[in-house]
């Protein structure tokens, strides 16, 4: 049985990595992914379509897990100082504003199940434990890695201030963001190892 | 390919039902998620191992997605009374005290991949976007269902309490837990029609 059109998961891989460059040239690349993904291309019998190395945002909306009827106000790939947020979070919000701190994700596209075997290993020694494959079909297999470091924190509820210092919350946002990047540098050790 | 051993597999789902019935018996089982877990065994080519209906926990840990260096202090399936809580966050935390509503997780068991397809287009529909192959095993393909229903509060970081308004968060998680338990309703409504 095969799974997957090899010619239509090369054809892809291709594709990805020309937007890779492309994406490289014009600035677009959030900086603490680009080694990772220089290393994952690397490799023969994987890539990667999209990746994020963690980040901090403010979102607009009723819950912290939305995102079309979310309004994204900042979003900041590296640690926060309170001051920029202050003048956001002033005004008043349509829904709640949250500040919520994501790990890394990551989005692999492999050719055989044997090498998700192999991945899953390598992702679940690096702390990305809620890591799963989202979708099998002729174009490869897709596997999502996400490490579970997600946290929001509600600042404000309409007219109502929720937290009792922002500068609290904030600096426990940037250890967090800083666990996410951790867990990234590991992951990039253990791609090191990884004979895909 | 014989990607599952189908003499295996039969083997762990009567295992697991066996296991099921036990539990409704000893009252063990989570009430909100029983109707599913019933609907789901009346299938052929599916079973599941573990699965919650979605709770509101009180953790001492320094970050809400810890495991193992967390302490559970209070957990309930059904909505909750800021009276039912404020004699537990009254102490001080050995590392910070987190109320954390999670969604309905839900761990099944397959023998195909061709019926984890079509899973995962019922999962979709009913709000479980988080979902993803976990492991690929001659003893079965394991889907985990998740909604991304999950939010963690800070309520004290040591001596500091850092919410505004209990009741007021209380509020907000009850609304989360009741929007996880209303996906499962849709989930139920979904594997009714799923032939599987």
């Amino acid at each position: 049985m095969h799974l997957v059109d090899a010619a239509e998961w090369s054809r892809r891989r291709d594709e990805a990595y020309r937007r890779f460059l492309e994406d490289i040239e014009v600035g677009y690349v959030d900086r603490d992914v680009v080694e990772l993904i220089r290393l994952v291309f690397s490799k023969k019998r994987i890539f990667t379509t999209s990746s994020c190395s963690g980040r901090i945002t403010i979102v607009d909306a009723a819950y912290p897990w939305l995102r079309d009827e979310a309004y994204v106000l900042f979003k900041k790939h590296e640690p926060v100082d309170p001051s920029e947020i202050e003048p956001i979070i002033a005004s008043r919000p349509i829904h709640r504003y949250w500040l919520v701190v994501s790990g890394p994700i990551i989005h692999f596209i492999l050719a055989s199940l044997e090498d998700v075997q192999k991945l899953f290993t390598a992702l679940r020694e690096s702390g990305f434990k809620h890591s799963g494959v989202i979708s099998i079909t002729s174009a490869g297999v897709v596997v999502e890695a996400v490490s579970g470091v997600w946290t929001p924190f509600l600042l404000k509820d309409g007219d109502h201030t929720t937290v009792v210092s922002l500068q609290h919350v904030v600096g426990i946002a940037n250890s967090i963001l800083a666990e996410g990047k951790n867990r990234l540098g590991r992951l990039l050790k253990a791609f090191k190892e990884l004979e895909i």
